[in-house]
């Protein structure tokens, strides 16, 4: 939910001298269409969007029902395209977002970047930036359904020329079931390891710690859900753009396999109503993240004039909070927890 | 929830040189009972218990279920008492909770409660402190009937001989309807308006427009509720101990007339599965206000070792969130919105 956040520092856009990126980069789509040589911007865009057709395509299969989709624009250049299929077959709430955003970012929020990516120029009262990306949360109606979660997303600055200047990439996604089973989980995991493995050994294993120190609700002591991958920042001092963006793509193609599996073996399955209780109250838990932890969410809600129903648009369609819920000894539930409170070191 | 919040600043209690007051608190207990000539820390705590006490009773006079009581202790002193209703025949949720904390207060606390009491010495690395208050929050089933919250709080701090520094109350109640009846703010408003009037006629207004301030989902730019009173640091700058004591007695005391009437005129109102689930997601707005702008909810949970379960507590049973949800033109959820949207200045 970088996005969200980076769209919501703008409170307003100064015009530049020159033309702006997102002047430029209008004029080189209309003249030139987007090829390998076009800027890491338009390739980005061109990528996000032609995925999130596929998806939502993908699921609308799954479900049998359609996507809702709305499209905005921003007055300073991109915009966005929100798909949700609310109270579906299979779904519950289904939210596909991709969001394409130019605009300026002011000094504060320049020094807190320069953190992480020192090419950042101290001295300058503002930079223009590019911030695109694809996020999505699926809640399926199922209790033996697991909650999956994604967001790809890219970043730049421009100089005062409107050259390329600092860049990354950002992302993940993790899986959150109700019900754990041993082979969602290790299918989930082993077809995100093979797309990581491919770039580079260590990205697997470092990013998979990333996600579960990241999805976590720490005032519970409880992870998320049972992991998958995060990763931020990631710039010329990881590898070159070509091959990061490679890797980015690798990982946003991998959903489908890594995710549609499951679905399919999960959306028919009987239970009861002890059972959809329960996946509720996990709901709650999902709810407490998003709107206590999640980093992304938190600066969006407190931005005047974010889009807040793309931001919540993660959040599941019902939830339940429960004083003292405890499951029963030796159950399902109870083992949930577990393995939520006890991360498996061991879960490949 | 402030409480909750000193509660949980501390993650270790430093034993002092002398008797702390907890310890004296503990002494004059044993010894002379509770009087009028004892501390005010001692005569707060009393009130509050008789009141939650009271205001369980009545309410199981309201729902015909009894409530589930859990006493804890800290062992620095202080514990709290947690009643909960839940699944009950007129309230989904209700939670009445007390809590009495005796502790100390660490120096980067104390710094940040300077900028409101001058009184607290700025140059100690630690100091004695006491709260008690009684928080609670009512959701009912019935969509026609008013969820309400309540807070009521005492604040101390002990110079290095155990005597009463800076001291102050806080506090309030407002009321969230899914469905307006302009008869049940009137009578709630006018209510807590003649408890505040008896001491100052200043304070209505004064802690109305406080209320209206603080209860307000800025993201939306909705207001929660429909208001009530709030206010906080009520120190000797507003008056002296005993007509703040007596203010925040009347205040609590009002809570009964200013609810009951309401919940049994409410309780049995026929409604519509829509009508069920419009109050569904006005709960979900409940959950975004608790868990995204509630200073005492996200201080609890963010510190590690608090009772997370007496914070949440203030959680609907359940919630909803739809995507793009509008209600019709001309209807009384859309009325509602507007009301929330622009507060009247006009309501007494």
């Amino acid at each position: 939910f970088t996005l969200l956040l980076i769209y919501n520092i703008l409170t307003e856009d100064v015009k530049a001298e020159g033309p702006t990126i997102a002047e430029k980069d209008a004029l080189l789509k209309r003249e030139s269409g987007i090829t390998e040589q076009s800027p890491m911007r338009l390739r980005m865009e061109q990528f996000i969007k032609q995925h999130q057709k596929q998806i939502v395509a993908e699921l609308e299969k799954v479900d049998g029902k359609k996507f809702h989709i709305d499209t905005w624009q921003r007055p300073e250049g991109g915009g966005g395209i929100t798909c949700v299929l609310q109270d579906g077959n299979v779904f519950e709430k289904a939210g596909v977002n991709t969001s394409v955003v130019y605009g300026k970012l002011p000094r504060a929020a320049i020094q807190k970047m320069r953190v992480n990516h020192k090419a950042l120029d101290p001295d300058v009262d503002s930079l223009e930036f590019f911030a695109a990306g694809l996020s999505m949360v699926l809640h399926p109606s199922n209790p033996m359904a697991p909650t999956v979660h994604l967001n790809y997303r890219y970043f730049e600055t421009a100089d005062e020329f409107g050259n390329t200047n600092a860049w990354w990439y950002g992302g993940g996604c993790d899986l959150t079931p109700s019900y754990l089973f041993d082979e969602d989980a290790i299918h989930f995991h082993s077809t995100i390891k093979s797309a990581c493995d491919k770039h580079d050994k260590t990205y697997y294993p470092r990013f998979k710690k990333w996600c579960d120190e990241y999805f976590n609700n720490k005032h519970r002591s409880e992870s998320r859900g049972v992991g998958g991958i995060f990763f931020d920042d990631l710039d010329e001092s990881e590898k070159d753009q070509e091959q990061l963006f490679a890797f980015a793509q690798d990982c946003l193609s991998a959903f489908l396999p890594s995710y549609i599996p499951i679905i399919e073996r999960r959306k028919n399955m009987p239970y009861t109503e002890a059972e959809k209780q329960w996946q509720q109250l996990r709901r709650g838990r999902y709810v407490e993240f998003n709107l206590v932890h999640d980093r992304g969410t938190a600066f969006g809600l407190n931005t005047p004039g974010s889009r807040v129903e793309s931001i919540l648009m993660s959040l599941p369609l019902t939830a339940r909070w429960q004083y003292m819920h405890a499951p029963e000894k030796g159950s399902r539930e109870e083992r949930l927890l577990e393995v939520l409170r006890n991360p498996k070191e061991s879960m490949p």
